[in-house]
């Protein structure tokens, strides 16, 4: 259940608060990636400390190992992870794409994500691990080669079983190479999966062998890059009555085919009903998605980079600082001498240098909850600005200017 | 500075508390590893909260990384880390062993662990990357290559700028293979590298230069698994005067000569003096050194099982389960109901499995936590146990007669 508070007077950037079985979330809010129900590195009972409310874990990975039924037995994800907050779990789709055209065109999400460069398809990825029907997906497990399919029914079942609090239907995210019929063809067969889901959603509803009977169901907008496609996905997507909107699939070429995605999908879905952006990557992003009426994000980035030695801080450029750079070595501040987080309260950038460059594994632990904390400030700070309407004030101050 | 309290009336087991310029250290007492100024997988600031008390970190690691110049910068090994309590640096003079002779003669401190087993030497472990000499010992870097000498001295000044409350002079650690001679000549330069460490400590003293005024060095006990060289080093050593003691090199080719080598060291070491024993790796050998009055010991096990998925529980075949065993798939109780640290109050043995089968990084400090706490109670068992004259029932009741 989805609750507006605030808007920005020239833009659709909102506040609000996502109210789900398991607490509420204000909006924007950023969503860390717990893919296999763990965020990498920093175990559950820390992140509600430094203010994350939303988790996202990932069906496919958890139907593959340990099995729904595991995860269910023991109370769904929340009694299994120790998570005790908000959860989405992301249905498989994306990992349909990864293996499968994403895989054999070499792309990503994103073919090219500096705007204006030409994109470059490297399409030397190899076999398709992937087959796709109207049934569903064939696949087998990255875990131990074993066969799988995916239904739209099934991956509603797994999912009511992993009781995360929103959840999403199986569908088809699209490459960037990808041309029009076929962008269409896979948006309108994701179309008829949806319908599939929801009923498979409906019917399970009243289980009482289900962990969380208080489940959302959102749908899931596709149509690659073209405008027509997304408009008209945004607009069948929406008729059918989900309880919330994902923005999936292919987001072109470049970061302005992704804000132009966003452009034509955003204005297509009802405004009383929550929208999330699935998968961007950096601070940019958020900022253009939030400015365009995004209310979350997921986003697996920060704590990657955070794992690679790249940590937040505002006031550097790009907005970060390599702990890796040899200026580091004896440098007895903090990462951000402003932020409270537990790392930046007890180590050095000299002390975390010698972890990164050692391998350490507390490194991956510390510097990744940095980065978490950096962006619940930021998101805080987002919000305190749309609710103020300076919004545009805050975006330009960070260096990222709306159009 | 050691003060004993109580003893047992049948054994030499002890308790007692080391008084650090950090604080006191109360034993005897488990020493946790700490390598690279980090236990591998847990950040510093949990450690006191699990009750540990001391740490062991590397001299010959930190010269190599990040260098003991940076860490002198930082406020030494307190500052730099961030572990606050009593520290110890041992002197690189096991990695002189393991990367020379131990690599040559394939074999690790004790060449068999099986009591009764007859020793396999298994000389295919390569060529040395060590030389030794009168003066030192060159080797070359595991981090970059580079070459490297240690001397007596040079240690000493690596480990004044390190700052831990105890340090440990360069010493030789033969391998179970070398034969009488080769052991007596490798203690014997030990001995003169001890008194030139000796030489070196005291002239450095009062340079306030280095982070920690208030170091105390310890004097190495080596010799082998020969009767008569270990009590001659032991006394030669005693009669140095150090703070205290450490037992170090090779422990023989089972259980039993590594017990006979204590016997035979520590009641030629001074009672008023600590006792620590580098190095040793099981619950039983815990239960062996304090009963032959072994104040402190270091051991990179458990913390390594704790990795590989061997967590420990006292009613359990060995003391410990593997997370990876199938009966614990949707096992809802934590490793040990009756433990009380942060890992078993959160988590399942059904949670743990799965981040363990799936290699996630909170995995490893999970599983770390567990095992620390449980050896800071059961050295708190033990401490009670001497207290109460009752050690050996103690020792019954876990399945360690003592002999």
């Amino acid at each position: 259940m989805f609750q507006g508070f605030s808007r920005s007077s020239h833009l659709p950037a909102r506040t609000g608060e996502l109210v789900t079985a398991h607490g509420a979330v204000r909006t924007p809010a950023f969503v860390a990636v717990a893919t296999r129900a763990s965020v990498k590195g920093v175990e559950p009972g820390v992140l509600a400390s430094l203010g994350l409310e939303l988790l996202i874990a990932n069906s496919y990975h958890l139907h593959l190992r340990p099995g729904e039924d595991v995860i269910a037995a023991l109370g769904g994800l929340h009694g299994f992870s120790g998570w005790h907050g908000p959860t989405m779990t992301d249905s498989g789709g994306f990992q349909v794409f990864s293996l499968g055209a994403g895989k054999v065109h070499g792309v990503g999400k994103v073919a090219s994500i500096f705007p204006g460069e030409e994109p470059a398809p490297r399409p030397v990825g190899g076999a398709s691990l992937v087959r796709l029907s109207e049934d569903g997906a064939w696949f087998r497990s990255v875990v131990d080669g074993s066969e799988h399919t995916f239904t739209p029914e099934s991956v509603i079942l797994t999912e009511r079983k992993l009781g995360a609090d929103i959840i999403l239907p199986l569908d088809e995210c699209t490459s960037p190479i990808h041309d029009h019929a076929y962008t269409r063809a896979a948006m309108a067969r994701t179309h008829r999966w949806a319908r599939r889901a929801r009923g498979a959603f409906h019917l399970l509803a009243n289980d009482p062998a289900f962990p969380n009977p208080d489940q959302e169901l959102f749908g899931i907008v596709q149509g690659g890059a073209y405008e027509d496609l997304r408009r008209e996905s945004a607009r069948v997507i929406a008729d059918m009555g989900f309880d919330g909107f994902a923005i999936g699939g292919s987001l072109g070429r470049s970061k302005d085919d992704m804000w132009r995605v966003l452009d034509w999908t955003v204005p297509a879905l009802p405004p009383e009903k929550p929208r999330h952006l699935l998968g961007i990557g950096e601070l940019e992003d958020m900022f253009a998605a939030v400015a365009r009426g995004v209310d979350t994000f997921d986003c697996a980035a920060p704590t990657r980079m955070a794992r690679n030695g790249s940590v937040f801080l505002r006031d550097a450029p790009r907005h970060r600082i390599h702990l890796r750079n040899a200026a580091f070595r004896t440098d007895e501040r903090p990462i951000d001498p402003a932020c409270d987080c537990p790392t930046c309260s007890a180590h050095s950038r000299a002390y975390l240098q010698h972890l990164c460059r050692s391998g350490e594994l507390a490194y991956y632990r510390l510097a990744t909850i940095h980065n978490l904390r950096f962006l619940v400030r930021l998101l805080d700070d987002i919000r305190t600005a749309i609710a103020n309407d300076r919004f545009e004030a805050l975006a330009a101050e960070w260096g990222f200017p709306l159009p």
